[in-house]
C-alpha cells in the first residue's frame, strides 16, 4: 500500500486501540512496541513482512538475500530504539509447488542474519500461500534508561543520519532498468545497499548509551518521510539540508547515467536503514567527538524546528518536500 | 503445505537453530516459545498466519470472521499452554486494489477478537500483497509452574479433549460442497466451528490452575496428528477410543448428508481448537469432579502408552491412522 495510505490506516487502527490494564510503555507509532520487562530492562517487540513482488523480486535477489533482507528490516527497528536483538519468529507462505531447495536457502539467509545479530529462533510458522511472504516477529532488549523513541526531539536539536542515504534507491533504479544483477563495480556499492542492507547495531548500541540522543529512527521510507515521523511524534518541524546530505559515488554514478538529480535519492530513496536521530545542539560536539573516537560515520542532515512542517534548504532557498516523491515500495 | 512437509521442515530448521546464550525454556516444539520473564512468570509467544485460499476463503466468510478467526487461532496456542494473553502484533498484506472497506471489516475482526480475550495490538505491519493475509505474533504470560507442555505425557494418562471434535472439518465440508454460507439449523453449529472457533481459554486456566495436567495441546491438525505431537514430544504411544469420541449432532447430520462416517471427522478433521490434554491415571477422579464443578466439558478421547505410536481402537480392535487422511487446509 502507498505510504500515505498506510499512514492514514496506521492512525486509525491507533485510535481504535483503547488503553487497557496490562502495562505498556509504548504502543503504536514507533519502531518497536515497548513492553515492561524487569526493573531496569524493557522488552521491544517489532514485526516486518517482505513480500515477492512488492518488497523483493528474483530476478535480483538470490533466495539468501530475500532471507537474509527479511530478517534485517527487523532487526534494523531494534537498532533503532537502541536495544539488543534476542528472540525472532519467522513465518513463511508459500505456493505448494515452490520447489523445497529454493525455501531452504531463503531459510539459510534468515538464520544466518539471525545469528549474526544474536536472535535466536523460538517458532514460526509455514504455510501455503499463492505468494511468497516472509512476516517475522523480532524481540528485543534495552535499558530503559538507554531506549530511543521517535517522540523526543525539541527544536534547535540537530538532525543526523549513520551513513549514505538514497544508495538502496539508487541500487533499486539500477536493478529495475537493467532488469539484471549488477556486475559494474561502480554501481555494486548502491545495488549491494539494496540487496544486502546492513543494520547500525553497533551504531544504535552507541547512541543509545550516549544518553544525548533525543529521538532515533530507522530510514526505512525515505529521509523526508522518516524526518516527518519523527516531527509527527515530537510535534516539531524539520528543515532538511539537501547540499549537506551524505551521496556515495555509486548512487551519483548511477544518477548521472538516469539523468536524475542524487539528492532526490538521498531526499525520497527508501530501504537505506541508516539510523536517523536528533541531538541537542550542546552535545553535537560531544556526538562528533565520539563518533570519530569509535569511527563510526554521522552526517549532519539538518534541524529541528519550532514549526510543523519538513522543509528542504537548497540553494539558500526552503522548499516543500515534492509531491508524490515519497518512497513507495515498487 | 502438507502437514508431512510441514514437520519435516520444522524439524530441519529446529537442527539448524544451535542453542545461545539467551535464556530460553523452550523454543520450536511446542505452542509457544517460553521466555523467562520474571520470578514467577514465563512470557509465551506464537505466531500463526491465515491466507485466503488456504486458510478461508471469502465465499464462506465474512470479513470480520476472517480478522477474528485469525486473532482465534494465535489466543489458542497461548490457551493450551495455560496462558493469558496480553499483546498481539498484526500484519495484514493485500493487492492494492483491495477496497478499503474490507480491509476495515476484517481488522474490526481481529481488534473485536483480541478485545474479548484482553490482548492489546501494540504494532503490526500494513504492506501490499499480490494475495491477503494476515500474519498475528500474540504475547501470552503464565505463572512458571502452571506452563502446560506437549513433552510431559506418561504411559497411563488418561488423554482428553474439552469439546467436540471435527465439528470445524464436517463445517468445511458443508461450506465446499454447497459453495454457500449454510442456513440450515441442523449444519450451522458445524459450519459455525469452522468460521468463528472459540479458543478455550477458561478451560486452559482451569487447566493450568489445576496442577494435573501432564501435557496439553490445541487441536488444530486433527486428534490424530496433535495426538501424535504430544506423543513425540513425550517419547510415548496412545491408544484413541474412537466410538468414545465426542462429536455433536450437527457433525453427524452433515456425515450423513454426505454418506460420511462421522468418526472420520473426529479422528482426522482439523481446527476445531478445542485443547487436547492428558492427565495421571490417580488424577482423573478429581479432572471429572472439577470439570462438573465448573461446568466445563471434559470428554475421554484415549490413553497413553508406552508404544511409540498412536492407534485408534474400534470394535475392539486397533488398528494404525488411515494413510492420507491427516487434516490437510483446503
Amino acid at each position: 500500500m502507498t505510504i500515505m495510505r498506510e499512514n492514514d490506516f496506521i492512525k486509525r487502527i491507533r485510535s481504535s486501540v483503547e488503553p487497557s490494564k496490562n502495562p505498556l510503555v509504548k504502543g503504536i507509532g514507533d519502531d518497536c512496541a515497548v513492553i515492561p520487562l524487569d526493573k531496569s530492562r524493557h522488552t521491544l517487540l517489532t514485526t516486518d513482512a517482505f513480500v515477492e513482488g512488492v518488497h523483493f523480486k528474483r530476478a535480483y535477489f538470490r533466495p539468501e538475500q530475500i532471507g537474509e533482507k527479511a530478517m534485517a528490516v527487523n532487526i534494523s527497528d531494534i537498532c533503532a530504539m537502541g536495544g539488543m536483538p534476542k528472540y525472532a519468529l519467522v513465518t513463511i507462505g508459500f505456493p505448494k509447488k515452490e520447489k523445497q531447495a529454493f525455501i531452504d536457502r531463503v531459510y539459510c539467509g534468515i538464520i544466518g542474519a539471525a545469528k549474526r545479530f544474536n536472535a535466536d529462533i523460538v517458532g514460526g510458522d509455514t504455510v501455503s500461500s499463492p505468494s511468497l511472504f516472509i512476516s517475522i516477529t523480532v524481540w528485543g532488549e534495552a535499558e530503559k534508561r538507554e531506549i530511543m523513541m521517535r517522540s523526543g526531539a525539541r527544536p534547535g536539536d540537530g538532525l543526523f543520519v549513520t551513513g549514505f542515504l538514497g544508495s538502496s534507491a539508487a541500487g533499486l533504479d539500477f536493478l529495475k532498468r537493467l532488469k539484471a544483477r549488477a556486475t559494474g563495480a561502480k554501481e555494486l556499492l548502491a545495488v549491494n545497499s539494496h540487496l544486502q542492507p546492513q543494520p547500525r547495531l553497533r551504531e544504535g548500541r552507541l547512541l543509545a548509551k550516549s544518553g544525548i540522543v533525543t529521538a532515533c529512527i530507522d530510514v526505512s521510507d525515505g529521509l523526508v518521510n522518516d524526518t516527518m515521523r519523527i516531527c509527527g511524534e515530537s510535534g516539531t518541524g524539520a528543515v532538511i539540508y539537501a547540499e549537506n546530505l551524505p551521496v556515495c559515488a555509486s548512487t551519483q554514478a548511477i544518477a548521472s547515467r538516469f539523468g536524475k538529480d542524487p539528492v532526490d535519492y538521498a531526499l525520497y530513496g527508501g530501504e537505506d536503514f541508516e539510523l536517523l536521530f536528533t541531538v541537542g545542539k550542546k552535545d553535537i560536539g560531544r556526538l562528533v567527538k565520539l563518533a570519530r573516537a569509535r569511527s563510526v560515520p554521522v552526517f549532519r542532515a539538518g534541524v529541528i524546528t519550532a514549526g510543523k512542517s519538513v522543509l528542504i534548504e537548497r540553494n539558500g532557498r526552503k522548499s516543500r518536500p515534492a509531491e508524490g516523491a515519497i518512497w513507495n515500495h515498487f
